[in-house]
């Protein structure tokens, strides 16, 4: 692609499309980038200028020509993706040219929308990244995966994984507002310092630098009660030998095993639920899009209060799409990860 | 060993004892056969001479040395063995000679109890292979795990796997009696109709002669609610790809398992929790004791009704211990596997 492709303007709409399926890690060639007109709405429509792009983990999932929770992005499609946005153009009765919006956007410039699934956001409130953090998908996934699913009881032990990361950051410090003795699971110094000092965890275990069992056995001496995974792989293997009786495993991703170009590794020492009585769940946020607004509730009172926090890791730049991606599954982001792609155009 | 010593007389108790710790499925070797003398009951203690033994799946987990939920038998000690046994002697003012009574005796002719975990059993109420089967741990387990951990509901699908076994017989009759449809998943054309026709499951599915996925596929249109697992491996990795939403998986054993060299075979498609929003947990039938009475009397009800029923696969002979045990892992048994060992003399 050439540079000027990359630097278009406002008047063209940037979109990164899937061109081929991956195998294991997306490379080059598994994208495509595209320069198309600006669209117009028809009626009922409008048009958003997107601002802030999410990535996640689960995106890598949606790239797989397999049976999920929502259909696979079809080749030549523009990547899906969530995003915050403006609305610049609007035949909408109920958006109108000014408003912030959240909403799966794609990863490209603008996007027309008819309204479904995309919500107005204040820029007031809270900035507007913080839409596709705590106060979005993963701010909604840890609340109910940890409340729901996990049910943590006061005095008991959390462990979570990816605990530097959009939900595990949430997940441990709601877990300590419930009064649980919260551990950690991250990849090196820096985010386990992070964790502990600025989130208040009880504790961290550095999986790149640290025997995880080793870690578990010392850092959590009654064991584990709710283990909220995000890693799947030989951490979630690791944990199962230390869970406490009755404990509940959410299982909320295997960031771990995305990539494999073979079958998923399974957790080999599942027996463990027998052994200690245990109950391994997963759930998808979306099934709690009804209480989304209790949940958001409550968390803006802790924010108010000073006790839940998150950070963002965002990098500018559309271009910078596909390498920024491949951050999520080296564990390199540090916190939401997030690209800015308006400029000063938001 | 002498053949003498394995006809040894009423006045010699005859004892298979753990020689070794197996590597796959035991051998010979792992076993030490011993005649000792017939023990005197002291002081708040009797004497039971042991008449049927019990061959569970669970006794190869107890042979390696390795937490779980009971210690593993030691090395030079009576393998541990659930029996039922008429007492022959008795300084204990609870149970008098004459009377049956069913608890963990080991592997052995005579045992002496102090009456710690064992009970009475009525010869009258059922024949005495029942206290093993129906009417023992098989029926309990089958009962607590179904009913407790899976929570079928009518109309739903249950799939259990080793439906010819001690446990999955009872399984599928008591989910058809909660008006479920009831699919077996068994090895072999005998063990797959008699499931149908003589215990009334709607289907069977036959692992030995048929690919499960398609068998699963049509058998199960509605996809599968409740999976009660006793096999784990291939089998429950299939089963996950089936899973109907807030599908209920019951982990009760993983015979295909217990005899590995290296790990366990973890079940590669876990991930299907999340999309389906299912649950996998584990029970352990001591937990519900309190509740057993609550159990025995429901389903000896539906005994007397007719609608539940129990097959038993009797082998003869103390002698016949380490080639039996072993039928369990081959799929060879044809229901709850009993060693008969009194011969007349019970």
């Amino acid at each position: 692609m050439s540079s000027a492709a990359l630097s278009a303007g406002p008047s063209a709409n940037r979109q990164w499309r899937l061109a081929a399926r991956p195998k294991g890690l997306p490379v080059a060639t598994d994208w495509a980038f595209r320069t198309e007109p600006v669209p117009e709405p028809g009626e009922g429509q409008f048009l958003v200028r997107v601002m802030y792009i999410s990535l996640d983990p689960a995106m890598r999932g949606w790239m797989n020509d397999a049976r999920s929770y929502v259909p696979p992005v079809g080749i030549g499609e523009v990547m899906r993706a969530g995003g915050v946005g403006r609305v610049v153009a609007s035949r909408h009765p109920d958006f109108a040219v000014g408003n912030h919006v959240s909403g799966v956007f794609g990863v490209q410039d603008y996007a027309l929308s008819d309204g479904r699934g995309v919500v107005r956001v204040s820029a007031e409130t809270a900035p507007l990244p913080k839409y596709l953090s705590m106060l979005g998908m993963p701010g909604m996934t840890a609340y109910f995966g940890l409340l729901d699913i996990g049910r943590p009881v006061e005095g008991e032990t959390v462990v979570v994984s990816a605990a530097a990361g959009a939900v595990g950051q949430v997940v441990g410090q709601i877990a300590k507002i419930r009064g649980c003795r919260v551990v950690g699971i991250a990849g090196g110094e820096e985010k386990c310092r992070f964790i502990v000092d600025d989130l208040g965890f009880d504790a961290a275990v550095d999986y790149k630098n640290e025997d995880v069992r080793a870690a578990l056995r010392e850092r959590c001496p009654d064991r584990v009660n709710v283990y909220f995974d995000n890693v799947g792989g030989e951490i979630l293997d690791t944990v199962l030998t230390r869970l406490a009786r009755h404990a509940r495993i959410v299982i909320c991703g295997s960031i771990s095993q995305y990539n494999n170009e073979g079958p998923a590794r399974g957790p080999a020492n599942y027996m463990a639920l027998l052994v200690d009585r245990a109950r391994m769940e997963g759930f998808l946020v979306f099934d709690y899009a009804k209480r989304y607004p209790e949940a958001a509730k409550e968390m803006a009172g802790w924010m108010a209060e000073g006790r839940l926090k998150s950070v963002e890791d965002m990098v500018t730049g559309m271009e910078q799409f596909p390498a920024t991606l491949l951050r999520l599954y080296s564990g390199a982001n540090f916190g939401k990860l997030i690209l800015s792609v308006a400029g000063d155009a938001g």
